[in-house]
């Protein structure tokens, strides 16, 4: 079997690199990590030159599985879930599966104002933020009212302890949307907290949290809302 | 087999509904259609009355197979690929595959520009407008080239006459891309322009377009660069 390669971005900014590293993590697949700083993203910078190296779009996620390239998060987890058919990665159920797909699409080209007043930032603690752009930003409130919804029925329908009974695609598409009810403190029903809980203490989802700790960086087209490091931490150093 | 059924919105205008309408018509799958007209989007419309029964996202296209829903052009075009696995609906060599659900993943989250700039009209002529968002966002530019590159290299690879051989769900998922390069008049290769006829040849999409033409219909919040509907037709009545 040829080595699975994924190339991911800043583990404390890159969303779109956490959903499939998250699945492969915590669904227990082989793969090595390369990991490409975030920079300023002009052409010729070193992040775009090593991307362009690639046969893909320029941006992380990448997945080389030999010869193969995968490109974009939710092709990538749909390759996954071909080239690993016993490891559950979508529900068995055919309209439980047809409904994380579903899901999974939405969040794949939706919830644009979620995505752009609460970028993740897992090691920021920004609860000012979170409740201005609460008040300011109706779509903010919408994507956040639909996605409490959407969590409420199907942790009722599945039973727990996931979105749909047993770790996913869909609860690693929605994983980083978990790190930003938590940076920007957004309120949440007790049962989905109790979800947020949850998936933070999956041990592919602790992993890449502490690897964003870790990285204690800081780019500053990625902070919109701090002017430094060193402010506003979740845990701080 | 329960029957399916396909709620889109006015064939002129909705690129999403497209994708999938064309996939299952080309394709031979049996469905009915349920059309519902755009009106102004607001809550308590008409359009999203009828979208509200539906247990989705509140917008089009939705497949309805007996019990299941499915939501979003890209999880039903998945779904539709498992539901029918003799259509071919993907391609069959696993690398080609990948790469065409990198594409399809790339077009339902990506050409922002494009998409914002050329909206899907397929009745209008529009060569003005095309020339000057050519000029003057840079991004419409950038889009095109990359359709362009993407397209030229694998008619190439696979030697036509669709994209990866055979038709399948990457030329539906770009057949709304080849209605805006005629709509907007936007500049291509003589090998790429031959694949635009070919599109615009298959049944699924001259069915598609017949209907979007039918319509007659002018909705002013599609239709930013129109200011009546008999003005700048492609096919003047």
């Amino acid at each position: 079997m040829a080595s699975l390669e994924l190339t991911i971005g800043n583990k404390n900014y890159s969303s779109w690199s956490m959903r499939p590293w998250v699945l492969m993590r915590q669904a227990g697949l082989p793969f090595s990590e390369r990991l490409l700083r975030f920079d300023d993203f002009q052409p010729g910078s070193p992040f775009k030159t090593a991307l362009a190296a690639l046969d893909s779009a320029g941006k992380v996620p990448v997945l080389r599985d030999g010869e193969v390239t995968v490109w974009d998060s939710l092709a990538i987890c749909e390759y996954l879930a071909e080239r690993f058919p016993d490891a559950g990665l979508w529900p068995a159920d055919r309209a439980a599966r047809a409904h994380a797909r579903s899901l999974c699409a939405e969040m794949h080209a939706g919830y644009g104002a979620l995505r752009n007043h609460c970028p993740m930032n897992i090691e920021a603690l920004l609860p000012e933020v979170g409740a201005r752009v609460l008040r300011e930003q109706p779509g903010v409130a919408e994507d956040l009212a639909r996605i409490v919804g959407l969590w409420s029925r199907l942790l009722e329908r599945h039973g727990g302890p996931m979105l749909f009974g047993d770790f996913g695609i869909a609860d690693a598409y929605f994983a980083p949307v978990v790190m930003r009810i938590r940076t920007y403190a957004l309120p949440v029903p007790p049962a989905v907290a109790a979800y947020l809980d949850r998936v933070e203490a999956l041990p592919g989802v602790a992993d890449w949290v502490a690897g964003a700790r870790a990285e204690k960086s800081y780019v500053a087209i990625d902070e919109p809302y701090r002017s430094e490091r060193s402010v506003q931490l979740r845990w701080p150093d």
